[in-house]
């Protein structure tokens, strides 16, 4: 069985070994029996149809409560995949989602760009402000170039919005900027498979 | 006598008595005996020397005392406009640059996108992201639904980056989106002619 979620700049997969990731137009024929998908890009969807005809949708089996409306499939599986039942979810790819679970009720959430949406912000703004964010910026000392001051922006609004949306909630960090995100926080838990858990702890239903 | 502070975006002008702006695909032939400017976008420079050859560039007479590398010349004017010499000045437009002034002195500044930007850093992730950001949204209650995330995410960053790095100094705004950030510090003063007060104060040693 492989498990496949599908993004807005990758699809991941997870065969319940091992991850790996593909880009829409890497995608080639995938020979399994069974594949269960969640999709938030219709046309990946079609894409991945084309190489696994028999591919199963789990989105109808997903089910949160929450009065959110409109919650992404891939948001709605990583919150499915706490073990914990109370946690602040963030999964960091594309776009940088922040969900707030207690007692297994998803309660609200929060989107801001992912880290390398606020490169591209910043270079269609102008040419002088395309510069890669610089993960490793001292956030300590007030920023004396174009490259240090887009990177501290970035990057610490981003922890501010963070900081102030966790408190002294558990935090659970997934997603392509998970990892890094998560060591600023010592409550911080990096969890690379919460989605897929999500989406394996409902399987059993279908 | 006309001022112009040719942005990324808009020029923006000042006789004296009167603001206005232009696209730059707008220009009209300036009728004046002297028109002083500043520029971040020379692609606009050409434009609007196209329709007052004889402009002058202020850049060089704009001095700073700072160790930042790279500091555009709007930056450095608005922080010339200071009357209280120490204060931090917010210019809110295509991007937000946030300035730290110290006894006349520039201690480091910091770049975020404008609140256009963030709209559309999220509309180029996903078509499902495709919202206007909505400057009242709810600060006090987490969303419950795209637009309110988005809204929430870019409005709540930006605000905590401004009061971590305002504490309890002064603030100044400017720019497009200066007036509305103001409202949100009870020290915030708005002063739609910042830019061009720093502009008038070099050109007595022109």
């Amino acid at each position: 069985m492989i498990l496949c979620d599908i993004g807005n700049t990758y699809l991941h997969f997870y065969n319940g070994s091992k991850v790996w990731k593909s880009r829409v137009e890497q995608l080639q024929t995938i020979f399994t029996d069974t594949l269960y998908y969640i999709s938030v890009n219709t046309a990946h969807t079609q894409a991945l149809l084309k190489v696994c005809p028999h591919a199963q949708d789990l989105a109808p089996f997903l089910i949160l409560k929450s009065k959110y409306e409109g919650l992404g499939v891939d948001r709605k599986a990583a919150c499915l995949g706490l073990q914990t039942k109370s946690a602040v979810v963030i999964d960091a790819g594309s776009a940088i989602s922040v969900d707030v679970m207690d007692s297994g009720m998803h309660l609200g959430g929060v989107l801001l760009p992912g880290l390398k949406a606020y490169h591209k912000a910043y270079s269609q703004i102008s040419k002088a402000l395309n510069y890669p964010i610089n993960a490793r910026v001292n956030l300590e000392t007030l920023p004396q170039s174009t490259q240090e001051a887009l990177s501290y922006g970035a990057l610490k609004s981003v922890l501010l919005l963070l900081k102030d949306l966790i408190g002294d909630q558990k935090a659970y960090f997934t997603g392509g900027d998970g990892k890094f995100l998560a060591t600023f926080f010592k409550q911080g838990i990096y969890h690379e498979l919460l989605v897929f858990e999500g989406m394996q702890s409902v399987i059993s239903r279908i």
